[in-house]
């Protein structure tokens, strides 16, 4: 088993080094003539002169009568004058100015017309109510200078020129060679073992937001003859060449050899994280670079150093991304070796940001989906503690992040259900929404770190729910508990129940897979343990966290666990059969001074709709009194 | 000669009104399939739920060797443990994980390998380097809400998550009609009397920024069958109708006729200047709209009701446009009837925003292209006085206006060249150019609405350029005057000289065309008269101002007027011939404050450069001290 060990080399010094690398290589643009009316928000790569005057005659600025403005000179409202067929024409707007004449009249301010005669009561002066040649641009005058991004107007003002074509950079070709033996093409249905292949749409979407196109090549399996034929057939065709995957320093990762052999392999291994499996180099004037397998490390590189390397070609500086301070909602702890990359959702609560770290997997594309935010954290720093304030760099606009409501807690799916809901009423709000379990619901309340909570929390004493928490956590008030659906508890199990499990007490045994600490199934589970008198210990798998109800039912449908306790809704989804344990009343703890803000008010308005109750129906195993 | 009258509906009603109607009407969205693949920057019509998990089985996340785990328990330093092939399988990344097995050793964690054995020195615990199934997502998880815009992340969740379809908004389908005998195709070449269509080309790139699709149909001639042919045929293929031209109160403007028998008029006429003839229609669902001939109102239509039209269709809020205050450069006066729209270019100086307002005519499509910002005057306001604050919707990012430099003054075509080689070197700075005339750089710099004037100022007595005006305006200093360049100034006249205009004193009983009072060509022009004691009312036109050298030699070229005087690079350019008169030095001056300012170091050095002198030179006309 052969292993590559990687260099760490800090994201600075990797991209000063590529960057002056790759220009010293001869990478930079080419340009090419395309039609003005097309070329709307390229780049210009030369001034752009006028051809021609516009307008390129005097050309009459309204409809009315062309004349010459002396024969008009005296008129006046005792002193009309009346102009016969040789001393008038008549003229629509835009058409050009009959010979000796140098202005117009107003079809409105004719006082009438007889015979062929028209009366006036007011003179015009030369060129009034005439656009003369040139009155918008001149022949020679520079309409826009090189670099310019076209907007619609200059593809107007271009023709208007009589510019009909236009010198414009030429968008630079990535070429993506995704690789790999488990990776199978997206429109392919995946077996066990085999991955669709998906990172080459995101790349050559985020390609095309930065101006670059891209040319997508058939996957190419972990041999290194394939691999190197990929390459330079994408060398021959392209500007640069991404290379998906096979970055690493795994027994098939043959990129940074190919790139070796073919040109110069400038760096292997990036002290970021996660990214670090990047290789950069060149092969002649084309940048090859191989990014890490996994989405979100991928990703980073994109965005950290692809990015750069459009701008580089099209010669401009890339802009920063646009910062804002915000409170760190949740402790995060960070590796020494390097500088990690942590994506958080972000809202607004008490005129403060919160920033609340996102799962954190390289392989958990969602993470980016969801986030509104990134963070930063150095290479030499453990961490940043929960309540911190730190810098993020935000991936939408602040108006965006204030029109967030933020709410955490217990997972159920109504709550998509209901920010779907929302948002169909009202496109501007979003919601945003993390699960951590009830009881972590009611710390982020108490500490301003949401503005909603979801909870469902059993008090054992009274068998009860939810009421007696708030009594205990918010002994001076200030919260108000919105009553939201009961949904039943119960035991999820393969289809058929083959271990026949059919009372709590059976879990014992069989391989059981659990709610993360914290969580209201959680709660519930210890209170059924303590119940019927059962002990932890023989729990096969009550460490075994997940995070989410239909997590839980992945796992068992997936054969990792036989049993675990959840939502009915999750089970049916997942085609599961299911033992109900019991009811539980699954509501939301607000904040009292958001109770009137707009976004509470919208959600609980969806949260009270038809289409919600129509919405449960569907889902199975729940209620919700009108 | 027929005439309409035209309604002066208040924008805010015209637009209540008309949104009103077209909802009533049924104008909305259609949806349509996509493949998740492409359809990154679109619009969900619908949730999208995940129909696999991701990973959709439980995958090795390293490269290593799959294990029981409880076979590596009570491994340590001191107890290495050694597996045979029957208890390890080799996995790569992405491999699922083999029956029996529920973790992953890294391979950098394997002490040795000897005959197919394997020895290790730490235990794994379950699931340890292995990505459970539905770790990034679970079957039946919500990926993302209706009206989502899609990003490049979400093409890869949805994939990831099975989804390999995604319905979204279709994208509406405007139809424009570009109309009227005077207009031809943009590939033809304009006679005198026609006029290039490029209204289409800008209404179809704007209203793709917009998320719009368009069809450009042929240009109808004003006819009135022709129109109505053309407008059914529009209506059935598309989802809104735009009529370009044909919407005002002329002889040939039937569009308000053919919506009335077809459809609903609703609104003729809109308070707003530009923009005034506009109409506001439907036939059955389908908007119809006519905007007016000239470019400059049909944008301001474009942008007040088109856009959001396209903001109904699609069920969003348009954006606030972000406005900042500014100082008004220059005093505007505006009619009561109207709220006028005029546009500015902007910069940052002293800390204060400066706008100065741009040319105003409906036909000025560069006062577009050069705008940085627009200003509302409120209909019943008499105008703005100069130095008054005011509110400007910016039409791109303050951190553009603070890199903007603005030079204002005398007219050169220099000035275009410098910015030009200017941007080339440094594409984040912006040059923003105006032409009041060499007075009026004095003006600007002593009341701090420029960085940079140009001038060129004859002193009478002295025969001397550009100080003694300087000592008399800036007698406290504060002001630098950099060197330009010279250039020749003299007459220009039709090619061939056809008037035998040989000096100055020859410019009577011709048609003069003069530059703008305050200019130094204009001062020069007085000096020169009285130097030669000629007499003002003898020069027929003297009161006949353009702004530019350019606009000077276009109108003698057009046959507008006989003889002007300019400089020696306008007179090539336009292929006239010229007469010399005299040398004259072309120098800036700048505020003291300024000079070590990046803006304006990196303009002098761009002055200073080997590549403005060879382009000087090909201009013709130019010297320069290196």
């Amino acid at each position: 088993m052969k292993h590559n060990y990687l260099s760490n080399t800090p994201l600075e010094d990797a991209k000063a080094n590529y960057f002056d690398f790759v220009k010293k290589s001869g990478f930079k643009f080419q340009t090419e003539k395309i039609n003005s009316q097309k070329s709307n928000g390229r780049i210009l790569a030369a001034p752009v002169y006028a051809k021609l005057c516009s307008p390129h005659y005097n050309a009459s600025a309204m409809d009315g009568v062309a004349v010459w403005a002396e024969d008009t000179y005296g008129a006046s409202e005792i002193n009309h004058i009346t102009l016969d067929k040789e001393h008038y024409t008549e003229v629509d707007t835009g058409d050009a100015l009959p010979e000796n004449t140098d202005a117009v009249i107003m079809v409105e301010d004719i006082l009438s017309e007889n015979n062929g005669e028209i009366t006036i009561n007011a003179p015009v002066h030369p060129w009034q109510n005439v656009r003369q040649v040139g009155e918008d641009l001149c022949m020679g005058d520079m309409i826009a200078s090189s670099y310019t991004k076209i907007t619609p107007y200059f593809c107007g003002a271009f023709l208007a020129g009589g510019v009909k074509q236009v010198e414009v950079i030429k968008k630079p070709v990535f070429g993506i060679i995704p690789t790999g033996d488990e990776i199978i093409a997206p429109d392919k249905d995946p077996e066990k073992g085999e991955i669709l292949e998906f990172n080459s749409s995101v790349f050559s979407a985020m390609l095309s937001e930065w101006g670059a196109d891209s040319i997508v090549y058939d996957i190419v399996p972990d041999k290194k003859e394939l691999l190197t034929e990929a390459v330079k057939k994408a060398k021959s065709e392209c500007d640069c060449v991404l290379l998906l995957a096979g970055s690493s320093a795994g027994r098939d990762d043959y990129t940074s050899e190919i790139v070796s052999s073919l040109g110069t392999l400038c760096v292997h291994g990036i002290a970021v994280k996660p990214g670090k499996p990047a290789i950069l180099g060149a092969i002649d004037e084309t940048p090859v670079i191989g990014l890490p397998g996994y989405p979100v490390s991928a990703i980073v590189i994109m965005n950290e150093i692809v990015k750069e390397l459009v701008g580089i070609y099209y010669n401009v500086k890339i802009e920063e991304e646009k910062t804002i301070k915000a409170v760190l909602g949740k402790r995060v702890v960070s590796s020494l070796k390097y500088r990690e990359y942590i994506r958080v959702t972000l809202g607004k609560i008490d005129g403060k940001y919160i920033a609340v770290p996102l799962p954190r997997g390289a392989g958990i594309i969602t993470s980016f989906t969801k986030a509104l935010g990134v963070i930063e954290i150095p290479q030499n720093c453990e961490g940043i503690e929960q309540g911190d304030v730190i810098e993020v760099k935000i991936l939408t606009d602040e108006k965006n992040i204030e029109n967030a409501l933020i709410i955490t807690g217990s997972h159920d799916p109504i709550i998509d259900e209901i920010a779907d809901i929302l948002k169909k009423k009202d496109n501007n709000i979003l919601v945003t929404s993390s699960h951590v379990g009830s009881m972590g619901a009611i710390d982020a309340i108490k500490s301003g770190r949401a503005h909603l909570g979801a909870i469902h929390l059993l008090d054992e004493k009274t068998g009860e729910y939810n009421q007696s928490y708030i009594d205990k956590y918010f002994p001076n008030g200030g919260v108000v508990l919105k009553k939201g659906v009961k949904r039943i508890q119960g035991l999820m199990v393969a289809k058929g129940n083959p271990l026949n499990i059919n009372k709590f007490e059976d879990i014992v045994g069989h391989r059981y897979v659990s709610r993360q600490r914290g969580s209201g199934t959680r709660i519930l589970c210890d209170y059924l343990i303590k119940k019927y008198n059962m002990n932890i210990d023989d729990i096969n798998g009550y460490d075994n966290e997940e995070f989410t109800h239909t997590a839980v039912a992945a796992n068992i449908k997936a054969g990792n666990a036989d049993v675990g306790l959840g939502i009915y809704s999750a089970a049916k989804m997942y085609d599961l059969d299911f033992i109900p344990i019991c009811d539980e009343e699954y509501d939301f703890l607000i904040d009292e001074k958001y109770i009137d803000s707009p976004l509470t008010k919208a959600f609980l308005s969806a949260l009270d709709s038809d289409e919600f109750i129509e919405r449960i129906e569907l889902l199975g195993g729940y209620s919700k009194e009108k």
